[in-house]
């Protein structure tokens, strides 16, 4: 077999030799019967299976020069975690795949896989399959499960006039880390590790669904757009309080380093990821979230400030 | 809204409207309790969870000029339903993933999903969620999920000395159909349909569940690379008898006509997607099948008529 280098690329071993070095260091799910390795990983599901996919391609989602291997891992991960969560259920495993040139690193996969471990090994989530392939560009697909743990899933669809809209986090951390990478600015590390390593609380997820939330969703394409979207589900308006918005710390001094102003990051910066989740009465609100606006049926889609939003979200095709 | 003709594109129309065209024409599965559209659909699960997930990129695993949307949408189900058939599982449903460039047309994704569904629907299997996303090349993931009915899922690691190798279909018809391409020649039209929408009898792995199998996995890189897996994982050495293989019609007519020996193609052609099976003796090998070896622990490996193999299979990475 050929010795593993720093400058060892994928094209330079075969794809065997390859999984025999990725699957070891990929963390273990505690629903788990059978692991990778054969035609189909066996899980125990208890309750109901929730799940969830996303993509990620380079130069889309992430950039190499930017992310780490171990970065983009975190991401893949993170993400779909958070979708679990955001159906208030408990995320158990993962499948992964990833498609890489010959020349992408062979240390640029295990470090990829050393991120998918950290961002799961504290959720007891692992990853029980995938597939790894050649391809010309990186694309990294992560499906997500998880259970349902005694409350029914909360959908986008079931807010109804007169509710609180809250988020669990706070907003445009990501976007002001993008904003930094963009111009070669360092200006706050904490946001530019925020749009590298989503970081959403998993579990505010669980924690509204106890808390009886009515709707939820995680903002990956921003608050404007995600909202949009749960109001057209829910056939509801959704007025946002642009005053109430909690605006991520490093996104106002990055703001102010750069003459500009935070707000825009926060309505429409995507990939923060944390819960946007609607709640019958301010007082079910749970502890450490924000409201930042109303349902209403007095019309329909996102307002801001009682006005049409000037801004919009991420879109995966354009751009 | 742009209207949609045969040349619209996918980057002249925003994903919400895309994923609005896409989603109707997929496949519902029966075990669906919340269906595409939220963070996460959900599932229920009889027995365990089985899960398996296949990584499909253009110009590697299919190419535009060869298969249509709907081959490729296909293939794309029908290799993860043979992956959850391979346990001894009943697949469910799927996720699935399409990135692709913006100059595909709407047509091509809208025909990807009617592939899906055309694979998918004769056994109650569906696309629960998924991803769209640009890409500079096609790049698809499918997750497939199944359950347990009642067997124990039968891993490729327990086949022991002395018993008897079968498969459930006949070998080499996708690689004809892929020589036939290649030169650009039409000799035998079934074995080109079989290459562009491979058509494993899902249920057999089930079958062979039933009848007692030791270890079990479904060929879709070559007889001699993947029985070299499962002897592998056994621990044990495979003895494949090579006038014993079932060479498929179609293959040994395209052989005839190219004046080649379609024994390479049965042994080293990939994309059948047949199960391979170990059974305890030879009267427990269900009818249709095909025995084709024997295990034995005088060697590790395969060996061909008692012979290291001289062709291989189809390496990912390489070529």
């Amino acid at each position: 077999m050929t010795d593993i280098g720093p400058s060892t690329t994928i094209g330079e071993i075969d794809e065997d030799a390859l999984i025999a070095l990725f699957a070891p260091r990929l963390p273990r799910s505690d629903a788990e019967i059978l692991g990778p390795g054969d035609d189909a990983a066996v899980l125990s599901v208890d309750g109901n299976l929730v799940v969830s996919t996303d993509v990620l391609i380079e130069n889309r989602h992430f950039r190499t020069e930017w992310s780490s291997g171990a970065d983009v891992g975190w991401r893949a991960a993170m993400q779909n975690l958070a979708d679990i969560d955001a159906m208030g259920a408990v995320p158990t495993a993962l499948q992964v795949t990833l498609a890489a040139p010959a020349h992408t690193p062979v240390q640029w996969v295990l470090d990829f896989a050393d991120g998918l471990r950290e961002a799961c090994e504290p959720h007891g989530v692992g990853v029980v399959g995938g597939d790894l392939s050649g391809a010309s560009e990186i694309c990294i697909s992560v499906t997500a499960m998880g259970e349902t743990h005694g409350t029914e899933p909360i959908t986008r669809a079931d807010a109804v006039d007169g509710q609180v809209v809250a988020v669990a986090g706070p907003l445009g951390g990501a976007r002001a880390g993008l904003e930094q990478l963009t111009r070669g600015e360092r200006i706050d590390a904490e946001s530019i590790g925020l749009f590298l390593r989503p970081s959403p609380r998993i579990g505010a997820g669980l924690e509204a669904a106890l808390h009886g939330a009515t709707a939820m969703m995680d903002l990956s394409d921003g608050l404007v757009r995600d909202a949009t979207r749960m109001a057209r589900a829910s056939e509801v308006g959704i007025d946002i309080e642009s005053a109430l918005l909690p605006v991520h710390d490093g996104a106002r001094k990055v703001a102010v380093a750069l003459q500009l102003d935070p707000r825009p990051w926060a309505l429409a910066g995507g990939e923060d990821h944390h819960m946007l989740a609607v709640f019958q009465r301010e007082s079910a609100v749970p502890e450490g979230w924000t409201v930042v606006g109303v349902t209403s049926d007095a019309f329909s889609g996102v307002r801001v400030d009682g006005e049409e939003p000037t801004v919009r979200g991420w879109d995966h095709f354009a751009g």
